[in-house]
């Protein structure tokens, strides 16, 4: 397209691309925009080596005009956006580029594949938060998604809720606090059970968590008190009827004069397996595969689509995809989320016009405005990206959520917890 | 557990882990292997950074003896397994892992990362091709995983059958052929679908394909043959009801004399869709979102268990976790695919005994031998990384799926294609 577009003159022609799903995937509330943060820090380094432009020269896949172009590249238009960490409905313009046509189609496939994956797991996290109802939750998928994505699951799963992680490149490269867990492996290694115990209380103190459901898991709490003393810090539950089995341990554990022991589960919880168990005496959940894998909704389903560009005479026009079921509104937005009188969120109200940054007709809505400026002339805002950006997204994912109505926290399928109104 | 291993001593004990799935996720009637590639290209890379060293020294995450040993790995035992590109059935041991406990636990993350999510891509794209019977498919669901997860997914399609990728990384590290597609906003852009096809016609020739239903498809299909002539090479079709109007898309192309003129679909397809289109004059067929997200199975469920080790007089145990609904089988293993007279699979026969390269009791036993020798202390054998190792991949899947049972290609959920036996 670009190659194409080049060679047209079309190419450096102004246009506005906007990132946005046309539904909720998974019939879910709310989503939840994740990997913005991801996403700037990418286009920050986003160049083209002498491998790869050697590469599409070799290949013929572009011409020598475009190889040109490409070997300059850098991103020099504008985005906006909603905030990391922001909930979302359908239409919501989740992003807004401003830059040359060639310039914003190359940000495309980049923008969907970090936003789609990751929101898809800040949007699963987020509904086990609510259901782990204040208990923490630890993110323990890494094994169940590729190498690369295990960390931004990491990163995504925090910003909605999740307390730690056990992906230590995640706690590396994003500060994510980590947390550690033996298998059974580890177990199994010993000549008994009690010896693996040891080991581990030997070299991490008492205050670990044993894993105590190898063998039987009666007498695996009976030796883990016996090992490590009234003072363990947890035990750690992966398999059985978990309702069942935790109370029965919560009572041998204080039985055994363990009372501060704190029982953590895990075992292919979902949001809806946390929610059963939020009555049992759990006091931490982990959590695997469900929320890398986005609980059932693995990506979002966000599309990046042409809403307005200059024409041949330098004027503005909007436009859209005509084809039935897949329109979309044309023109540039901005959106503001209208309250109740009770602090409610009631709805995303979307304002055609001129756009974020720009004047329109309901510029007197009241309301909270949504769009941020992320980038400015090819520069980078500040706030949005590292651990700075990280934790205000985690911060301002809570405030938002909190803002939505109580039908948001339903675990069901169903509606948008609030509408998407077009003015 | 490592550090836990290295204080109790047992960190040395010769190990011996094993990497498998209990069942076939999604009910699917075989799975594909896929992935063990990019597991042995990771694994020789696989080493401590200084920076990775600092972190788990500050953080405490393990102590000095352990951070010696790190700063020193490199993984030095053995790994047989199911060559790349083979299909597998539950309990098949996908890898045997036989090091140290130690570099035997440090590989299962990654291990398990790149298998669980490289084998869900395969599987899904393997009944992908089937369903399209013999019509090529490409695959363009960058935008729907995660960025280097859409790499190996275009990976992992093509060694399942897909014929191309449109992600460009996969053409430049993968060798997989490559392929374009035009998105609506190309035409868009323009000011009139006609000059947008012109400008793709004119810098890509007239063996392009033109995406004709940005507005009105018939309309579209006219403008492409009057811009391109009809020896347009392709036109994309993104939306409606696909057999009626690819139906109709063929009889106007032909009506216009493009008879050579193929028609390629795309619009979130899957292999139910691309099945339905079987009897459809569709020339093949673009798939993106189902592809790279397993179809309903975004990772494979596979688990990696130690199996068996030394003990502390240096004797062999095998070893299996007991608990009910997660038991795994204990001690080394070899693999056997049984045919009948006819050729065709029968049996996943799995001999317990000296494991691979040793003796069984079965060793008479008829059938091909499963397991190869993909790492030997410590060193990668040839053929398995790399492009070649991905030509063999493509080549060993399309042997292996051929000679299945034809209830393997059913698209139903249902038990695997082969019984797996346990001798």
């Amino acid at each position: 397209m670009v190659d194409a577009a080049l060679q047209a003159g079309t190419a450096h022609r102004r246009s506005v691309f906007e990132l946005f799903a046309r539904r909720l995937s998974g019939a879910r509330r709310y989503g939840v925009v994740v990997g913005t943060g991801r996403l700037l820090e990418a286009i920050e380094r986003f160049r083209f080596t002498d491998a790869e432009l050697a590469f599409l020269r070799e290949q013929r896949v572009v011409g020598d005009q475009t190889l040109d172009w490409l070997a300059d590249f850098r991103f020099s238009g504008h985005i906006w956006g909603y905030p990391e960490g922001e909930v979302f409905f359908p239409g919501s313009p989740l992003l807004t580029v401003e830059s040359s046509f060639a310039e914003g189609v190359l940000l495309e496939t980049l923008a969907l594949s970090i936003l789609n994956a990751d929101s898809a797991v800040g949007t699963a996290a987020s509904r086990m938060v609510h259901a782990a109802a204040g208990k923490p939750l630890a993110e323990m998928g890494s094994r169940r998604t590729g190498e690369y994505s295990a960390v931004a699951a990491a990163r995504a799963a925090y910003i909605a809720g999740f307390t730690a992680t056990s992906n230590l490149e995640a706690g590396r490269s994003h500060g994510i606090p980590t947390m550690g867990t033996a298998a059974h492996s580890f177990t199994l290694l010993h000549d008994s059970e009690r010896e693996a115990f040891a080991a581990q209380v030997a070299a991490l103190g008492t205050d670990t968590t044993l894993l105590v459901d190898t063998y039987d898991i009666d007498q695996g709490v009976r030796t883990a008190i016996e090992v490590a003393g009234v003072d363990l810090g947890a035990v750690r539950i992966d398999s059985g009827d978990l309702p069942v089995v935790v109370r029965r341990v919560r009572h041998l554990l204080d039985e055994l004069g363990a009372t501060r022991t704190r029982i953590t589960v895990t075992n292919d919880l979902d949001e809806h397996t946390v929610a059963a168990l939020a009555a049992s005496p759990v006091d931490s959940f982990g959590v695997g595969t469900s929320v890398v894998v986005g609980s059932g909704t693995p990506t979002m389903g966000m599309v990046y689509k042409l809403v307005a560009h200059e024409d041949a005479t330098g004027a503005w026009v909007s436009v859209a995809k005509k084809s039935a079921e897949k329109a979309s509104v044309g023109g540039r937005k901005s959106v503001r989320r209208a309250f109740g009188a009770d602090g409610v969120a009631a709805k995303e109200l979307i304002l055609l016009g001129d756009g974020p940054g720009g004047a329109t007709e309901a510029d007197d809505t009241a309301g909270r405005e949504v769009l941020v400026p992320l980038v400015v002339d090819g520069v980078l805002q500040p706030g949005f990206t590292g651990l700075d950006g990280i934790a205000a997204a985690r911060e301002r994912h809570r405030v938002s959520v909190s803002e939505l109505p109580l039908v948001a926290m339903s675990l069901t399928r169903g509606d948008p917890a609030i509408p998407t109104e077009y003015r």
